[in-house]
């Protein structure tokens, strides 16, 4: 028995293999970014997935390495009964933004159509002649990563608004802690630190 | 229906997964790689693929993008009824080699084993207190990257020494010709133009 | 016929060429610019202009590649009857003060004068020894490409405030959409978006 | 004679020498260092002070390189009567902080306990499984960095902030005009100009 | 009078300019080099000289600089009648294949064809589509850079492989005791120095 | 008591303290640098010693990591009754020679004369106005590290030709065993672990 069903293999081996691209940061992973997830599946063949700023963590606007955010992912799609070949691939910054596209282009398989609401991603294939599209973004308030880290920096309710298995990646990794102490300023932790020693 | 069996969910949902770490350049995959491969799959829940050098392609060592060799090892794992869990990463060179544990730690799921015949590998993991294997080296003056691209730009044989996927691929980026024409030298471009243009 | 008068081959030749240097990012070339280039015109026999952070573009503050920063400065020189030797080189950003001189120096003929406004550029002279002249800024605050790039991209009237060649590569470029791209957020792309496709 | 006394010798050559490390950008070196050091000279056998972001300079955060602020350090230490064995090691930014401990690691003598009240670095090393301490800061309002560099802008009061030896080395680098330069804007640099020149 | 006649004006505003790209290292400039030169001239609008390598400088492979060069080529320029426009541009090395062409691209003004005889330029700009012309290379045996650096080592005659304006511009910077100080071995130094001391 | 002596305190206040500055790699530190180092005790009042290649280690050139070789340094100076004040400075490498200079100074205490045997630091202090002495090089067949690492990784007799500290260092770091590891090629390594697993 083989992880890819005949349909999906149809895909890997077809000459006209229609591939979709889709980048984020993923920081962390969030129900959002599922629904775009499950549009490109339906309209293409195989998806790439980019993980941009693969090099950043410990940060508190990017708090999970590349590594997590492939768990993270993952995990997702094989919990999401996804029916389509994929790829899941960090991305290091090159901050040079004319050559981006062929940074991409390097480091993905060859794909026909671009998923993205970023306004740099959009012009900067645009100007590449790809074809973009930009997926509606629902629930834009709470559904967004800098929403969720507040909320978990300040002991808010975020479990719902990403998958069940992002909540298990954060947990293993020890993520909330995280999170909350990148948050902490100098004076906090020497009186946390005074706490303990007194 | 899914792409990852029963099986393999155990895998990736358990507390105890066990994961195996191997990397290479990959520059083509060949055989003795699948060997590998096929071993980690035995001894491990969970294979983690390092694509080394992600950042080099287009010289005579190092041919193929990231994207190309990600689209070579993929292909390969879903023809060979692999049944457990995988992750393909590209992952670009630090130059730093008492970071470079610390950069693939970051770059990758957390992993228990290694598995590499490399000198500096073995070392460096060694030195990070982490378990390394070194499979037995089968047929080493044939299944070698390097006896591989040799044959190439040679118009040797070389397709039997690659899984069946990978000669697929490398003639889908119109590879043989990529790597001999990277090996000519000044004089024989300018021949070859002055025979076109006369 | 020659692009170089007898009166500029005396600058390239002589053993006493006086040499002045004037750096910016040039985001874009506008008529300020073309007043200190004009000034260090009467008062050096050759100029060079080096044009600072070269390997950014399609930023809100830095939108245009060096190759097109190249374009406007030189046909702008090209249409302003300068009678003096000029050399237009890219300079990349390096990141590190204290090295930044040498890195001007490695990448431009040498020169003795300096002609800059900008804090930082002064004082690193300053400290290398090296002869500054502060211009006087005119009407900066219009002639200032904060000022210009914010007109441009609130559909503003700017076309006065920089060279007609100016113009006509940020016209040829497509720069007045691609900066009006970049200033979008994700919200306003995925309605344009929307829009397009309902 | 010799600089080392037989009370360090016995730390350096000692199997069981305990060090500490203590990392802080040092721009410029204060009393609040001052005290942090002394603490470990107390609870260690030798210490580390490793000089962050050495590679910057010049700037309103980073006024002083590398070199400068070496000079700082070890003058105050020769100074203040230590009496244990210290090295003082510039360190370059890496910019991926899930590396950075590795880096530290590789770029000092080893270590087996950390102090500092930075919230990334005490994660960091937590999270490599590193002891830390938080040290209790004093008087955070004027012994900061921030503050110094603040009242050395302002011609106010600063030189009871820091060591005396510190004082020296700011002068004779002209490290106040130095500062007070690097806040100039564009147009105090031309009126400055423009007043020298009429 | 303008160092632009109107033959070239024609060039720099016709919405029709054809522009030619060639890149070198230029190690020095020679006398093949300029043959190529000539040739674009007869056959393109406008030449876009690029600088390989920008950032090296003071080895034995690449003595010279970025600016050094720079100058080289302009006054050569100046002094050969050339009647087209022209831009010389300094290009830093990337160190990654698959983005060379955006990168020069980024750097330069827009640009149709490209001559060169280097294997990967040649191969990197066919896979982009770019059109390439590779010109027969006259007297390969002297008229190499390899060549001629060998000959300023070893005090052999090279003034002839070269313009007279490159022979000029080595000389003003010291270039043949630079490249004959390079290749001194360390023992060479310490008895060199001993004979000055004794 | 302190570790600085009047002697040095007079050199480290006084306003006409003359530094000399000496780099190398030190892979390792050996008894021919440990002869350069007492000459430069003899004329200068301050030493300061910069660690070349900080940021290589474990490779069969650069076996050691820069925090190995700052103790390397630090307990053979501490050992050596040098009556100086002495810095130790990891720098690590730039790869741009003309910017090489810059960096030392932006790294260092300022500094008045260079001690150097090798031709490109000989030769860029030269080109940047600094005095340059060449030490006499004893015994450079046996007193070279690159002879020492032959014969640490053939098993050779290698203790007398450096200082008993360094032996000691090596030792601690487990040096001898990383360089005959780094040496081994792919082969060598299966057939190890074969045997083990035997």
């Amino acid at each position: 028995m083989n992880q890819y069903t005949s349909e999906k293999l149809q895909g890997i081996h077809g000459t006209s293999v229609k591939r979709a691209f889709y980048i984020g940061r993923f920081q962390p992973l969030h129900n959002g970014h599922v629904m775009v997830i499950n549009m490109l599946c339906e309209q293409a063949d195989e998806i790439i997935i980019g993980i941009g700023s693969a090099q950043k963590s410990h940060t508190q606007v990017d708090p999970f390495t590349a590594g997590e955010r492939v768990l993270m992912i993952t995990r997702t799609l094989v919990a999401s009964n996804i029916h389509k070949m994929w790829y899941v691939i960090p991305i290091e910054d090159l901050q040079r933004n004319a050559l981006w596209v062929s940074h991409i282009r390097a480091m993905t398989p060859p794909f026909d159509q671009v998923y993205s609401s970023n306004a740099l991603v959009t012009r900067l294939f645009f100007e590449a002649g790809v074809d973009i599209c930009s997926p509606i973004m629902h629930e834009r308030d709470s559904l967004s990563g800098t929403e969720i880290r507040r909320r978990i920096c300040t002991n808010g309710s975020w479990e719902d608004l990403v998958p069940y298995e992002v909540v298990q990646v954060i947990k293993e990794v020890d993520g909330v802690s995280r999170l909350q102490d990148l948050m902490l300023d100098d004076v906090d932790i020497s009186e946390r630190a005074n706490m303990h020693h007194s």
